[in-house]
């Protein structure tokens, strides 16, 4: 079995490429970044393992920092938290893990198992749940396969820990540990339903670790080279420029355990005279662009809708966004699980509330 | 060891002393009653354990139906949820128990453990964490002790389990398990922290199975030879008379799993021309009497305050209570554990945001 050392190279291209794939959520990844410089400096190392070299019946610890993007900047990053609520879900369990995977690879989320990794001594899954970063507990990869939902455990570090031990669907899954979060002052770290090696192999997004990395690797190169960061991207995730301009107007809202609100755009350059609207809950869900007239959604969930600082490529998360950057709005390809009936059912935009039929960017 | 069988006669008894001992709370005791006479009337018969027979390593389980009273008028009680929370912390423990005790005895709290011993064909301890009935995981004797707050196990009969596995202290068991509870539609059957047979035998109130029995059994007992079930109620409880009058206003919401609000009465024969306010949460907590002038605090936890239906001697719970009912409000003195400091810190005027130095109705 291979198992691929990430160096810390790797870990800061990793920031990059996962903000970016985050799209606009996952919490920023910064935070996370420092606690990984830290464990590396200790001598720590993590180390990257194929989904196919997971045995069927393995066990994949699946983590996420659960909440409002917001509140972690308040709430500083600690590795040994993930790593807790992995420990508390092996006790619960009665058996150890033999991964960790990402269940977002979205932001910050996109660090958390490599923390959890290193305390425990674990290889990390190159694949993660959502390809992105996405709100909601039913808004994976392993809930449109119909996976088992439970159990989850969450922890706080002044110390409340808890394990929602059964439920009968996803969305209440979401519902009972939304509120046990939102009560651990909206955010938790969480080790979600444990996954099988099998589970991982038919269901999980693959090898999106090291295409984060790589993301992440190409805006750092065009930085260096004082070439276009945005093109780089573009490039190799395969996307498609949706407009370019400067942010006017951020109303935000922590509520519910999110958080919620939208950003208005006017247009620079080609898009001068053109204003964009972006409508979030933790992640970019739809941008309207209106041409003078009415507004048109032209971009939505489960695309990627990623906003992008027009200069250095890095990402502009819902909580950091503000008045004044100039951005450019970039659209990613979805994971296909996404774009099947089902999977529109848990990501498309009527799952956030907006009644639209689902077109994609990069529909012909 | 001396495992008394209980009668269904017993709990008819049961079910009208403890909605006495519930001092508006614990929920009626009516639908448990019904589960119960079901339960006999398929063979199964309950056996009350004294405390004193606990092993020291014994573990006990204990038991209640958590919520706001008023919900458990629309969500009909089913003997098997409780049965089921017990279950699901056995499971989580790994190991089983010896016996079911009730956290309250007031009110259907009182009978929430024979519905799960019935079941799990376990005895019950005839002993509770209160004396009487509280709204929060903190008001009990077992928390006045220090004893170990978690874990908590929740379920609600649309399949939402939970565990809260961990705090840092009492209040935060109230604050996480509260959440999950309102979460579960503002009721959930639950089994406690468990508890030692040492514990039990050192910081239970015990005997109180028993002495919500002797009680409903001296109600009974007038109301067959129309004598004066209050006149028995005090005698038997060694309670005092504060108030007799006539509900005039009821001022009932349900919020954050609680039912809050204040009930008016208007003195009737010795009372007439005085007025009666009792404020609750779930429970009452304080009553202040005005005879034209200011209105003065008469009595207020941890002393009970019981409202009875002046004929029938039938407690009137929070949730039950309303206008035009004639009723005898009489105080029961509180269990010693809560007069000390400690307890007062828990359960006195204070705990419930009243701004009173505790005195006893039973002061001299």
């Amino acid at each position: 079995m291979d198992l691929e050392p990430i160096t810390l190279d790797d870990i800061e291209c990793l920031a990059v490429g996962a903000w970016i794939l985050g799209t606009g959520g996952g919490g920023s990844p910064y935070l996370g970044l420092l606690n990984m410089r830290r464990l590396y400096a200790e001598g720590h190392e993590v180390r990257l393992m194929s989904p196919f070299d997971l045995a069927d019946d393995d066990r994949v610890a699946v983590v996420s920092n659960m909440g409002a993007p917001l509140v972690g900047q308040e709430r500083l990053a600690d590795s040994r938290n993930i790593a807790r609520a992995v420990e508390i879900q092996e006790d619960y369990l009665g058996r150890k893990f033999r991964a960790v995977m990402s269940l977002e690879i979205g932001g910050g989320n996109g660090i958390q198992p490599l923390m959890a990794a290193a305390h425990l001594g674990l290889p990390v899954v190159d694949a993660d749940t959502m390809g992105r970063a996405y709100p909601e507990a039913q808004m994976t990869s392993v809930a449109v396969g119909g996976l088992m939902p439970y159990p989850c455990a969450l922890y706080d570090p002044r110390g409340i820990e808890a394990v929602v031990t059964k439920v009968p669907d996803w969305k209440w899954m979401e519902r009972a540990s939304r509120k046990i979060c939102v009560e651990m002052g909206s955010i938790a770290s969480t080790c979600k339903a444990p996954r099988t090696g099998a589970e991982v192999k038919a269901w999980a997004i693959h090898f999106t670790v090291s295409k984060a990395i790589r993301i992440g690797r190409r805006v750092r190169e065009a930085q260096r080279r004082h070439a276009d960061p945005i093109a780089a991207i573009l490039d190799e995730a395969q996307g498609r420029q949706l407009f370019r301009g400067k942010v006017v107007d951020v109303a935000r809202r922590t509520t519910e355990g999110f958080l919620r609100g939208r950003a208005t755009i006017e247009g620079l350059d080609e898009d001068r005279g053109s204003r964009l609207e972006i409508a979030f809950q933790n992640e970019w869900v739809v941008a309207w662009k209106a041409d003078g007239g009415d507004m048109a959604p032209i971009a939505m969930s489960p695309d990627l809708i990623c906003v992008l600082d027009t200069v250095t490529g890095h990402a502009a998360g819902t909580e950091t966004i503000r008045y004044g950057m100039r951005v450019t709005v970039v659209a990613l390809p979805a994971p296909p699980v996404f774009l099947t009936p089902k999977g529109l059912d848990h990501v498309g935009p009527r799952a956030f509330g907006y009644d639209l039929d689902f077109k994609s960017v990069f529909e012909p």
